[in-house]
């Protein structure tokens, strides 16, 4: 955890072509895993092996995790399969299986048999986690300590274990059958006296999350207490690992990537920007513009069938929908963020379209003032001019109650209420918008 | 870290009818701090208060902070001014100055001199610090140690200052006038000889950020790292404080859910969903409403002005507004998330250029398609037909690139690409969208 003061590739590439292990070992251990991997992320797969060759399996192993993915999984693909398995039994429980997820299944059931069988069987369990559950989050490596030794023998034997940072922190108490009694902290255990029992220091039932718990509730968990890391079990309340928090930050932030691309009609691209690939990129959004451009279409046939009486009419078209559109999109996004954050539960859907309706109620006024304004500058009289406020005050009312629905059924069927973002709602607000400029004015200009 | 079996509120006013203050205790001495909040907070404010000074100060210190902000204003207001100066000095330094900025600042000046002059001094230093800088998200509390005494020396000093679970698991090593030399963990600590120096333990120049770098290189270094906390210094890397990782988690938890707001035309609400005020709610809504109501003013204005030669070009003009709009936002998203997740920098600029125009004009080509199919639908032969693709695809070229190029000239002008996000752009790409279709129309059919 020493400052990066990186080594340029250049002078890097000097001591691979001169085969200076020494040097290349020297700079390594000076250096946090993260910065190695910083610096000689510009290198050659091929140059980057040779790199990592000249340190231990277990550095190596330290290291790799913090390269991107795809170059994780371009790496693999040029390794030695023998050295690979090594690699992957001294990796992190949940960075090796985050690999293994990105490769070819076939490659996966080609490294796997070189795994040793304990690591094997933990992979297998990782890999069956579903997506975005408490599983896929975890790593199984955790310390732990029965509840009737003392806490000089408590730290003793973390000694001898030497468990990484990760875990130290946080020890879990575990009776037969690794079931999960109680919980104490490094710091308790430093705090007490030596001689007082683990079971009498710990705290008793900790709070935990079951495996398949929904992502979403570790994150909102472990942010609520502030903990290191929260213990995961089975339905029979059996440790079977951690979720810790760098983890959690990291699982936060890519989350809020992918939802903000989400909202912006971009199948996320779980990549960074200058990292994916062009045609990748304009396939994630131009699938999404063409969906789009579908929606729109309908509202060209829906405007072609309608013959209105007057000119002026047609000039408000983009106000009329983009008034739908966006107090759509507001809904939509606070009802999302509100469930996402734990803020609301879908129980409380009814106080939610209250709030939605009378706040939607005053902003439909708000606007519904300028738009009078706005109308009589171009309609031959005050009452045809009312068409354009009664058209924004109810595309207004029916933009922010659909916007404010929709994730809210999407949250009702199980799905991910984000699925219903902003594009899909301004998609139906549009159209529904002209529906409703065309009977508005049809009625208040008969 | 107990479990929370919430007491129901009737029952916690039953005890505090009957002034139960060991029963209390009792309660809140078995549950975290944010469950003893969690379940109190349906309580009046004078009821909140009975059961906390049914508490010891630092124990009502533990839990204050983890009410919402909100509440935290509220129950002040109602509290006694001499509890309130003991009750802040007991507080976490951050918890009391996110607290103490919520305030009305005459009620802050009215406080303040009933802090000890230590903590006082501590609070004006953290309140001086600008939003979204390391110095607004760290705290003063820290463990630090010598680097001339021994490792078994520095766990006996930790253990008489019993520093609390943030902050004892990384330990900085300082010189004279907190100089900032070196940095060791507690794992570090307890694994070594008890007769090994700290200074030779410890690792020299940690990662540290200066107090005034902005929130979001903090968030990038301590999630490179998987930090636990990184240390804050000044100018003369002299150390000033920590930023911990759950209030890292806090701030990027915050920070998605104001962005996906800001996003989706809403000013951050910066608080639940549930909980902000109605009129509050339908300002922070209102406003942009009305503000993007203006630009789409613009919008029948400039339509007014058009007389296009043929009605069938009404038809298309939300098709050709959305075309634009979307994939404008698409551009500001991956623009403004590349910039704040640190993927790219504004360096970069000439690349995102590139690749904005090479995927847009694949993106135009794609939309053009199905555009020229629609207009032959309408338009009376295929000549004028190549209005609608032609526009689409100048539309989807332009919208991409000014989607790109705003957040960057906001970010070299020092400002907060996000405020240039989506509502904006696509208010200008509309406006800009209905032109260039006339444009086109006008030069086709001429």
């Amino acid at each position: 955890m020493v400052t990066a003061n990186p080594l340029l590739i250049p002078e890097l590439r000097v001591m691979l072509a001169e085969g200076d292990v020494e040097g290349l070992r020297g700079v390594a251990e000076e250096l946090h895993p993260a910065s190695v991997a910083e610096f000689s992320e510009g290198l050659e797969d091929g140059e980057l092996w040779q790199l990592l060759d000249a340190l231990p399996v277990a550095h190596q192993a330290d290291i790799f995790p913090y390269y991107p993915l795809a170059r994780q999984v371009d790496l693999v693909k040029v390794a030695d399969r023998q050295h690979l398995g090594t690699l992957l039994e001294k990796m992190a429980p949940d960075n090796r299986v985050d690999l293994l997820k990105e490769l070819d299944p076939d490659l996966v059931e080609e490294i796997l048999p070189l795994v040793a069988k304990a690591e094997r069987h933990d992979i297998r369990m990782l890999l069956s986690c579903p997506e975005d559950s408490a599983g896929a989050l975890m790593t199984t490596e955790y310390a732990s300590l029965p509840a009737d030794i003392t806490a000089g023998e408590a730290v003793a034997r973390l000694r001898s274990q030497a468990p990484d940072s990760e875990s130290i922190y946080y020890i879990y108490v575990l009776k037969a059958d690794r079931l999960l009694v109680g919980f104490i902290s490094l710091r308790d255990l430093i705090l007490a006296r030596p001689n007082a029992l683990v079971g009498d220091l710990m705290q008793e039932d900790p709070i935990s999350v079951r495996i398949e718990e929904p992502s979403d509730e570790v994150v909102q968990k472990l942010a609520r207490y502030d903990f290191l890391a929260i213990p995961v079990v089975d339905d029979h309340n059996r440790l079977v690992g951690i979720v810790t928090h760098d983890d959690v930050l990291d699982a936060v932030r890519q989350d809020a990537t992918d939802e903000a691309q989400r909202a912006a009609a971009i199948a996320p691209l779980g990549e960074g920007y200058l990292e994916a690939a062009l045609v990748s990129l304009t396939w994630k959004r131009g699938v999404w513009l063409t969906i789009l451009f579908g929606t729109a279409a309908v509202t060209a046939m829906v405007l072609a069938k309608w013959k209105p009486a007057h000119e002026w009419l047609m000039y408000f078209i983009p106000l009329v929908v983009a008034s739908g559109g966006n107090s759509g999109n507001q809904a939509a996004t606070l009802v999302i963020t509100a469930l996402s954050t734990g803020d609301c539960k879908l129980a409380d859907w009814k106080r939610i379209l209250r709030r939605e309706f009378a706040v939607s109620l005053m902003l439909g006024v708000l606007l519904a003032v300028p738009g009078f304004l706005l109308g009589l500058a171009y309609a031959p009289d005050p009452l045809q001019a009312m068409v354009i406020p009664a058209t924004v005050f109810s595309v207004v009312m029916v933009g922010s109650l659909v916007g404010c629905v929709l994730p809210l059924i999407f949250r009702s069927l199980g799905l991910d209420p984000a699925l219903m973002s902003n594009p899909f709602v301004s998609a139906i607000v549009d159209v529904v918008g002209i529906l409703i400029y065309m009977a508005v004015a049809t009625v208040v200009l008969a």
